[in-house]
């Protein structure tokens, strides 16, 4: 049960199983990542326009990792606790020409800072804008050789950009190669769904994550159990699929939560299908990790009798 | 200020501005609005799969109307108050072959019934349901000539299965004919995003609603103030937009949610882009209503200034 920290140098931008791992920890301890917001350093307070048309995005999404967890095996679930995101008190937010959700309706380069006071940012008065840190990224090494750049999610985690993955949260992932090989990053201390203009509020953060792992589990892509919010839905179980088309992304996040309901719960498929009908919540989380979005089926703690997911 | 009250039949099942209003009203007016279940009362408690498969669809979704508002012309704005809507004790929600998000994976007819006590449902145990009634359907007539059914929704509103239209919410629509011709109808006792099996708890319904008229207002398509729901999201405005493709759907939405923050606001667009990155909600309100699904953009009212929409 030790705790470890983690500096954020030096980062990475792709995944890959052959990274070798900056930590190695035992099942139930405790990591304080360091994260740098998702340019690596290159933006900060003051950037301008040109300042950021001239960052090497090659860098994005600069990683703190990998973590080898001791023990884990493909086969094996992954659990991470998110303890606490804690931001440093800025963040940005742009727009870039061919990126982002509305890319024929805004065109023209554009750089937002945002100053974070505890809870809320007033930069954007009159709006107030009410702040739940996450990391956009949270990943696994994948099984297959190679590098793979971070932008798009799959069933080993990575960018899903769930908002709901803030403090108080639990995601779970299957384990796909020797040691797992965690990292996280791509800190937003905000974040709709969908990331429509292609940023959340992009901010370096302390990341406290503990781990945990289930031997032969199986698990077939990310699984949160969120945590209650003021304001927002309360306690939840979500299920978290990513793919190319939004329709089908969501039917597929609707019958693994059927599944989960069916293995965990005991109905019948059926009846899990109508409960969903009823009951489920079904979001938009991003919708700009190109070729992939990333759908969040909801169903609160509070419908269902207690249960572990493993 | 006078409260009416309209009974269900005859129901009518299709828009269509030649039907001849059963009521006419003024602004300011209430009317309780008896509804029938989507069936038209073909379906009751106790009824088998063998009964609900031999029902006359063509009555689907049975609505109660149209109610003419006097004064109400092509280019005015119609706001209903979502005062009550009581559920009558019981529901039910059927699976049907062909129809459904997942309807290559279930392919069995089935039929499940729901009874309904006070704020819940006990009747899929261990589940315990909230109940949150609303109309699935609300609705005016649309400007072109003819019979249209009522399943795909529209800038009209219509079968929008938007769950945040329950009591305490206020839904915003264009007329389009002289006199609006609102309907409602569909009550569900409750529903989830997506309405994924193709039915929330159907139910008969006294639908409790408040009419007012802004004269001379753009409007663009269906747009909700939503109340706030313990466990749940608080008050929100939420722009409704229905179509064919989910993505573009949900594109469609996100802009018009730029425009309200744009003409409401006075935000510039880039920065109302940002805003609705880092702040709004995005969900699959429906998935069913083949060929349209209903996306809806959702921004907490307690990010932003107290305005009204007009």
């Amino acid at each position: 049960m030790t705790t470890h920290r983690l500096a954020a140098e030096p980062t990475h931008s792709v995944w890959n199983k052959d990274l070798l791992p900056r930590l190695s920890i035992a099942p139930g301890d405790t990591v304080l990542f360091e994260c740098t917001d998702a340019s690596g350093g290159q933006v900060k307070p003051g950037s301008t326009v040109a300042d950021f048309l001239a960052i090497d995005r090659t860098k994005i999404h600069s990683l703190t990792g990998p973590v080898l967890i001791e023990g884990a095996e493909p086969g094996d679930v992954l659990q991470i606790d998110v303890l606490d995101v804690a931001h440093k008190g800025w963040a940005w937010t742009s727009v870039i020409a061919g990126l982002g959700f509305l890319d024929e309706r805004f065109t023209e380069p554009y750089l937002f800072h945002w100053h974070l006071e505890g809870d809320v940012s007033r930069s954007l008065a009159p709006a107030v804008v009410p702040l739940r840190p996450f990391c956009g990224v949270m990943g696994v090494a994948q099984a297959d050789a190679g590098e793979f750049r971070t932008r798009p999610p799959g069933a080993f985690g990575g960018n899903m950009d769930v908002r709901e993955l803030s403090a108080g949260a639990t995601l779970y992932l299957p384990v796909m190669v020797h040691g797992a090989l965690f990292s996280c990053g791509d800190a937003h201390a905000a974040q709709g769904d969908g990331e429509v203009c292609i940023n959340g509020m992009e901010c370096p953060a302390d990341v406290t994550l503990r781990f945990a792992l289930h031997k032969n589990k199986t698990l077939a892509g990310p699984v949160i159990e969120a945590a209650p919010r003021t304001g927002e839905d309360g306690p939840a179980w979500v299920v978290v699929e990513s793919g190319t088309d939004a329709f089908a992304t969501a039917q597929a996040a609707t019958s693994r939560m059927i599944d989960l309901l069916v293995v965990r719960w005991g109905f019948e498929p059926v009846q899990a299908y109508v409960l969903c009908s009823v009951a489920m919540k079904l979001r938009l989380s991003q919708v700009v990790n190109r070729p992939m979005v990333t759908v969040s089926a909801a169903l609160a703690k509070s419908i269902l009798p207690e249960r572990s997911l493993f």
